[in-house]
C-alpha cells in the first residue's frame, strides 16, 4: 500500500491515559475574554444572557457525556466533575480534553443567536482546558468549593467596582484604589451606604454561579415541576434531549429512570449540596 | 481569604510541558463526521463547500498562531506543522491542544452559513484534537507524505465507490465488494470503462488535499496574485486578517515581510515543495 | 563562566512529578535471577538464605526512609508501600525509583557474604523497579492480596515441580507435563501420596512469603522481645539501626515512639493483618 | 485461578514510553557521596581509587548495554549516551533507569575491595539516576560539554582549595574566603605561586574526567595495544567481557567487528573527539 512506508510515523504517538480510579476534573477558561466580553458589549459586572449561554453549552457537555455527573460555572469559565470509574475514550487525556472544549465551544457558537439576537458574533471566541485528577472525596468537594469562593470573592469586588465606576462615576484606577484593602464587610458597606445595594439580594447566579446536576424526572408526572430540594429556589430545568439526537440509541442500553439536568445557584461549600447527593461521589 | 483553605486542590494539577526542540504536529479530527455529513447532506464522495469551511477554520488557526509554518487538510482532519523552537503557551500539551481544537470548531461553526447559506446547522459538531512530537525533519515530511498518500488512497476507492452508488446503481454492500481486493490500477478501470471518469482530471482538491502555507506579499504589488511555484496551479489566496482583530499589536512587534496564508492542493511527498520552502523546518 | 553556555541543555530535564494524595506501590524484581540462581546455587524450590537476604536488604531500605510502611517479598521480587501523603524527594518519579532500587541493589550485594559465606558473588546483580501509583484503600489492599495470592500459586507449583523432579526423578518436561492442568487440591494430593509431604507444614515463609512492618518498641523493655500479635508466629526482628549510620539525627527531629522493622510470613489477603494496623493506610 | 479477583491491579500501571528517534541521555550521582567518601576517607580533592571504582562499574554498563556508545564521569557522577534508535527495554523509563542504577550500584559494590583492598564499604552506598531526552546531534554534544566544563570548574576550585587547607593551612572557611570572586586565572596564581603546583601538570583525569567509548579490536594482532588516536595518551583498555558471562550468546547474533571499552581524559568540547568518531551520533 502507498501509505505503509510512512505509517512508522504513528510510532511517535504516545499513549496519555490517566490514572483509572481517580476523579477527573475538567475545567475550561475562555480565551481574552476580557477583550470578548468587550467586543460584544457585555453587561458590568455580570452579563446574565453571557452566563446563560455558557449554561447552555455546559449542559449540552453534560447530556452527550453521561459520565459528567457535576458542572459549575462563573464569569467565563467552567468545572466538570467526570465520575471516578468513567472509562470514556479509554482515559486518554488529549482525546477528552480536546473533545470536550470542542464541543463546549461549538455549542457556545451555535447558541449565541439565542442569547444575543441583536448582537451577532464578531469572531470566533475560543476556550482553553485541562484535567486535573483527585484520588479521594475530599479533594473534589474543596476543589468545587474553591471555584465557588472564588466566585464570591470576584464578584463581591466587581460588583463594588462597577458601582463606583458607574454610579460613583470614577475611573477604573480610582475604583481600584477605593477598593485596595478593603474586607468583605468594607465592600457590603460601600455598596449599601453609597450606592444603596443589598449585596445580599442581588441574582443568585451571579453571587454563587451555575451549579448543574442531573435530577431524575418523576415517572408519573412527566412535564412536571421537577422536585428539587426546597432550599435551592434557582434553577432552570431542561428536559435532557442529546445535542447530536442520538439519544434513543443510549436509552435503550440502560434501563435507568430519566433524568434532566438542572441548573441550581446553590451553596455547594456546605455538607448539604453533597449529602443529598451521595451519586456524585460514589464511583 | 475565604479560598485559601481550598487552594491546596492546585497542587494536583502537574505539569505536561512538551520537549523542547522537536517538532510538534497538531492533527484534529470531526468527531462522528459520518452522522454530521449525513444530517447535512454532504455532497458524497467530495463535498466542496464542506472541505472550503476546514480551509478556512484551518486558515483560522494559522494567522492567529504564527508558529503553525503549515497545515494540511483532507475530509474531516487537519494537520498543522508548528516550528521547534516554538515556545507557545510554554509548551504545555493541555493548554495547545485545547486552544487549537476549540478556535478551530469556533470558526468553523462561525463561518458556517458563508459555506453553507441555505443548510444551517442542526446542531454544534465537535472535533478531538492531539499533539504528537518528532524529533527530526524526516519525520515530519514522512507524517506529510503519510497523510497525504491516505487522502489519496482513500479519495480514490471513495471515488469508486460513489460511481458505483450513485451511477452504477450498486447498493453499498454491492460496491464494496466490488471494491475488495482491487488494487489501484483497477479502480482507475473501473472508473474509466464504466463511467467515463478519469481519475486524473477530478478536482486536486479531492486528490490531493489541502496545503496551506505562508507566502510573502511581494512589497510593491500589494494584492496582486501572489508569487506560486509554477507547477502548483491550485491555490486560493486571502489577505491574512487576524480572526480576532488583534494583527496590528503582532505587527508593531516584528519587522517582518507581510505575508499571507494561501491554499494549495500540490503534492508535498516528493522534495519540490520542502526544497522551495526551506523555512518549514529550520527551527 | 565556562559552562554557562552549555547549560541551555538542563531545559530538556522535563517534570515527573507523581500525582499527590496517592498510594505508591515501589516494586522491584531480580534482573535475569534464573540464571543468576543457578549460577549461585541456589536451593530449588527455595533457597532460604536467598530469601534472608531479599529481606534483610528490604529492611535496609525500610530503615532509610521512614514513609515506607509496608514491604511484601517473595522470590526475586519485593514490594513496598509509600505512605500517600509522602513528599519523598517531592514525589520525583525518576528519583524515587532509582534511588530505592540503588540502595535495595547496594544491601544486597554487600550483605551477600554473610548469607553466602562460602558462596561468593561471581558477578554483580542487578534488579529493575518502577512504582505504580493507587488512588485507595482498597486498590492497594488488593495489591499485596495480589502479590501474596501469586505467592501461593507459584510456591505450590514449584514445590511439588520439584519434588517431581529431585525425588521422582523426572525430567524437566515430564514434570511440567505431570503437573499441566492439575488444580490445586490434585497438586496437594501428588505432594502428599507420592512424596509424603504436606505442604500445610511447610515453612511459612515460602508459602507466605515475607511481611515487613514497623512495631513499637516498649518503652520499658528496650531489647527485649517486640510484642507481635500472638497469631503471628514466623518473624525475624531486628533493631533499627540506619545503614548509613545517620540515625541519631533523625531521632532529634522527631518524639515518634522507637520503631523496629520486623519480618512476619502472615496472611495479608484477610482483614485482620490490616484492621490491627490501621497507620498502614491512614495517610 | 486464586490470584484472578485482584489481577485488575494491573491496570494501574501506565506506559512510560520515551519518545523514539531522541537520544537518551543516562545520568547518574552519588547519593550522599559527601558524607561517603568522608567516611571512607577519600583522598582530597580526587581520590584516584574511588575514580577508577567509578570507571568499572561504567564500563560494566557499557558491556552489557551494547546501544550505550558514550560514558563521561566526573567526581560521583556519570553519563550515558544511548543510540536514539535504541529500543532497550521498548524506551520505558522507569524501566531502564532502575535497571542502568541498578548495575552500577551493584559493580561499585562488587568491586569495591578490588579499589580499597585495605578500606572495606562501612555502609552501601547508593545511586540516582535519571533520563533526559535530547532531539538532536548538537543537543548531545553541548550536554557533555557542560559536564566536562563543569569538571573543570569544580576540579580547579576544589584544587585550590584543598591546597589552601592541607597545604596553605587554612581553615575550610577561609579557603572558601580566599577563593571568593577569583577568576580562573587568579587561581591558577594562587596554585603556583603559594604551593608550586601548575594545574596544567595535574593528572588528566582529575582535569578532564573519564571518557569511556568502544574501539574495534584490531583483527590480527589480537590483544596487542589497541589502536588509539595519537593525541589521547591517558586510557586504560580493557577486553571486553561481560559481567555477567552471557557474552558468547551476543556474539554469536552479530558477526560485528570485536570491540573493547576504552577509558580515555581527552577533551569531548572541541570537535575533534567528534569528527572521529561519527558513530556516536550516526543513528
Amino acid at each position: 500500500m502507498a501509505g505503509t512506508k510512512y505509517a512508522y510515523v504513528r510510532t511517535f504517538e504516545l499513549p496519555d491515559t490517566l490514572l483509572p480510579g481517580t476523579f477527573m476534573v475538567f475545567r475550561l477558561d475562555g480565551h481574552s475574554f476580557h477583550r470578548f466580553s468587550d467586543m460584544h458589549n457585555f453587561t458590568k459586572p455580570n452579563d446574565a444572557r453571557a452566563l446563560q449561554l455558557m449554561d447552555h453549552a455546559a449542559r449540552d457537555i453534560m447530556e452527550e457525556y453521561p459520565d459528567i455527573v457535576l458542572g459549575f460555572g462563573e464569569s467565563d469559565e467552567f468545572s466538570f466533575l467526570l465520575r471516578k470509574s468513567t472509562t470514556l475514550y479509554n482515559r486518554r487525556e488529549s482525546k477528552i480534553v480536546s473533545t470536550l472544549t470542542s464541543l463546549f465551544t461549538s455549542s457556545y457558537v451555535f447558541h449565541w443567536p439565542e442569547y444575543f439576537p441583536n448582537n451577532p458574533l464578531k469572531y470566533p471566541p475560543s476556550f482553553d482546558g485541562r484535567i486535573v485528577l483527585y484520588p479521594a472525596d475530599n479533594h473534589v468537594r474543596d476543589y468545587f468549593a474553591w471555584r465557588q469562593a472564588d466566585t464570591h470573592i470576584n464578584n463581591l469586588y466587581n460588583t463594588v467596582f462597577w458601582a463606583l465606576v458607574q454610579q460613583g462615576k470614577q475611573t477604573t484606577a480610582e475604583a481600584h484604589a477605593t477598593l485596595r484593602g478593603t474586607v468583605s464587610k468594607e465592600k457590603h458597606e460601600i455598596l449599601f451606604s453609597r450606592f444603596n445595594i443589598n449585596y445580599n439580594q442581588l441574582n443568585e447566579q451571579f453571587k454563587k454561579g451555575s451549579v448543574l446536576v442531573r435530577e431524575e424526572i418523576p415517572e408519573p408526572q412527566l412535564g412536571a415541576t421537577p422536585a428539587i430540594p426546597a432550599q435551592e429556589d434557582n434553577f432552570i430545568s431542561t428536559p435532557e434531549t442529546s445535542p447530536t439526537g442520538n439519544k434513543k440509541k443510549k436509552e435503550k442500553r440502560k434501563a435507568k429512570p430519566k433524568t434532566h439536568i438542572v441548573v441550581l445557584h446553590c451553596d455547594i461549600i456546605q455538607d448539604g449540596f453533597w449529602i443529598t447527593r451521595p451519586g456524585l461521589l460514589i464511583d
